[in-house]
């Protein structure tokens, strides 16, 4: 029998049951951020002759030269062809929906004439080149390279860089593939702290980007924290999160499969179900017991439901709206009756899957929408990765001569009153004669 | 004579000199950071009561009770309306334009259903709390105030919550009527990392905030830092910057003006000026001497001038917007003709100001943009503080029994491919009877 807690909302403490299931602190290891810092100094002052050191120690490789750290354009379209023609499909189909719906999201320029003549506007650029960071080995996923790179290349970014570690050589042919069909233009087979320092900083063979995303280790996050302001990073994540409502009516074998598969991806992954249903929950709890052996990564699934997952009683559904807003979920999923009408309901969460059918799994691979999204409550305050986050904005300000007059004045009597004078005369300047 | 850097672009040693002189390194101060992480931990657990203790010590005030730290409404109304009426007028102007165009700039929910009866979307919503950090002191700036609030209350946020630290007991009256005028919802009179650290975990008096912005000291910055992830935070801002670009068609004063202008902030301040006209730099050279003495702020002026600022000869006026994409600068001034023509070919700036009467100071107050922007390079990867920093967006997916299969047959191949059955099995169990 596996042991997964069981609260009431009416329960007396339960404010602090939850608050106590939730924590996570994403403790920082100091001996990974000192390694880290080290490495970047490294590849910082000595480039590609410290990038070839590590990559060779780190990934037990015999790289003699810095041009053989890169793939070419006709590898990836090589891996591509020789896929299975099943998970090629798989993958262009996916890809397919994910360009599309990401092609709702790029931002647009802006601008308009006021009154007396001054001209405001946004203009929305691409980023220039931007990194992508591919973990090696069994965290691998192709499905993270499409999520990562369509939404860069659909926002215009003109030079997209993957970086893939090959441990002892060994290449993901489907993560090279997946490489082939979002169109990034370069891949180095390089990884760790060094990948992202030579990202950051540039080396004579790799070129120094504007901003990296990606997931990654311990070490790989440590580095993207340290040489964030040189470039942009996204957000770095935390454990991945599944919050299932359900009014009891959905087959409780399919809950306990969603709650699996947010599970089975590591043990600090958190799934949690509410339900106003106690026989519900008590057969989500009967079908996981069932349904756990037969699971190849059973116990990964295991570990992770006694740690961090729950299965809450609530008195309604408002009520489970509320307890979502406060969890902020990265994945939410309403498996309910009308449930665009409870997605109103909710103020913060990464993604909604609505009804019955939209379990996350589709959400992950292939509806269209990112599956990079804000964990560990960031959804109050962050969003999806987007084409969004591969664009930026300059404000433009053109003033009339009517306007200097104008906006000067206001402007005038403000940075006196801040005490900054030649502010102030800048713009007097340009509305009163000064000589 | 000040001694500005000169430059011309044809030099062997150009490109190293630029580096030189644009670089950088936002230093932590280690000593800085323990002093903060243990505030921060004492606040965590000791809420209010370490909270008076700090505001007392720090700001040499003799506080009994955490409610005295609040001003209230009619406080901020009674700062409003004892301002001199230029001034209280110069504020309600520059906050109604900054409205105004910040107005412009929401971002909408939308949603689609594709062929298969699957329907997804973007639901946008504003952040629920937010904390506004303003500096005491020198620093204390009421056009931050408005730069800051009024793109939070535009976006929704349904709390804005500003600290200003009131050391001494001084209260800034132009601030706390700036607040008045943008609708901040509550004001502490509390400051420094002690300030972030109520914000970011609350007390029993300061409600915990979802992200805090605003300037501050080194405290404040290492403050920030250590809090995100737990709320959101806007960038920490490095030294401010001008690059202006003159066809040498500017009247000179003019533009030692705006290079004074920015060089008044603080000593670390950054002033450059490219122009192809040899001898129009030599005028603004000469300007800058004759004006330097009549500055109120002319020692502050001089340091950030001769230690970071440059006055450079480019060969044309397309190098010169090449060399200002490598610089990224936070504020651009296109002081030439066609304004509209060379903007076209600025890819990185925070704001680009159009034309000889758009100087940055009418862009610092109350032209509309904000004034709150990308330094130190960053606009090559960010934007603009805006109301979009206040609102979130939630992926929404719903899927028909069509899409559900259609859908489900792609994500399960590619589970399968990384090896996450469950994730295969909760997408099959949609479309395939299991039982």
């Amino acid at each position: 029998m596996i042991q997964i807690k069981r609260f009431k909302s009416t329960d007396s403490d339960f404010d602090s049951c939850l608050d106590k299931l939730l924590a996570f602190e994403n403790a920082q290891d100091d001996a990974v951020d000192v390694t880290v810092a080290s490495i970047l100094a490294d590849i910082r002052s000595r480039k590609d002759a410290a990038l070839i050191e590590y990559t060779n120690r780190f990934d037990r490789l015999a790289i003699q030269s810095a041009k053989d750290l890169e793939l070419t354009q006709d590898q990836l379209q090589h891996s591509l062809a020789t896929l299975p023609d099943a998970e090629r499909t798989a993958l262009q189909q996916a890809a397919e929906r994910v360009r599309s719906y990401h092609e709702k999201q790029p931002l647009s320029s802006w601008q308009y004439t006021d009154a007396d003549g001054t001209l405001l506007g946004q203009k929305v650029t691409a980023l220039d080149r931007v990194g992508l960071y591919v973990p090696g080995g069994k965290a691998s996923y192709p499905s993270s390279v499409l999520m990562n790179a369509i939404p860069a290349k659909v926002a215009g970014v003109q030079e997209l860089i993957m970086v893939v570690p090959t441990p002892d050589g060994e290449r993901n042919n489907m993560v090279l593939a997946a490489a082939a069909i979002s169109k990034v233009d370069r891949v180095f087979t390089i990884g760790g702290a060094q990948a992202i320092g030579a990202l950051a900083y540039g080396t004579e063979t790799v070129p120094p980007v504007d901003k990296i995303v990606g997931p990654g280790n311990a070490y790989v996050a440590a580095a993207k924290r340290r040489v964030f302001g040189i470039v942009g990073i996204d957000m770095v994540a935390g454990p991945s999160e599944i919050l299932v409502i359900c009014d009891g009516k959905t087959d409780p074998d399919w809950i306990a499969m969603d709650l699996f598969s947010q599970a089975e991806h590591d043990e600090l992954a958190q799934s949690i179900l509410l339900s106003p249903d106690a026989e519900f929950l008590n057969q989500v709890a009967q079908s996981i017991d069932r349904q756990l052996a037969a699971m190849p990564r059973h116990s990964v699934i295991r570990a992770s439901l006694e740690n961090r997952g729950a299965l809450i009683q609530v008195q309604d559904l408002d009520e489970a709206c509320a307890i979502a807003n406060k969890i902020a979920p990265e994945h939410l999923e309403l498996s309910v009756e009308q449930p665009e009408k409870w997605a109103d309901k909710i103020r913060h969460a990464g993604a909604i899957f609505l009804g019955r059918n939209a379990c996350e799994a589709l959400g992950d691979y292939c509806a269209g929408p990112n599956h990079v999204l804000p964990t560990s409550r960031t959804a109050r305050f962050s969003s999806p990765l987007g084409v969004y986050d591969f664009q930026k904005r300059s404000s433009l300000i053109q003033v009339s001569q009517q306007g200097a007059e104008k906006l000067g004045k206001i402007a005038s009597i403000l940075a006196n009153g801040e005490g900054l004078q030649a502010h102030a005369k800048s713009a007097e300047y340009r509305y009163i004669k000064h000589r």
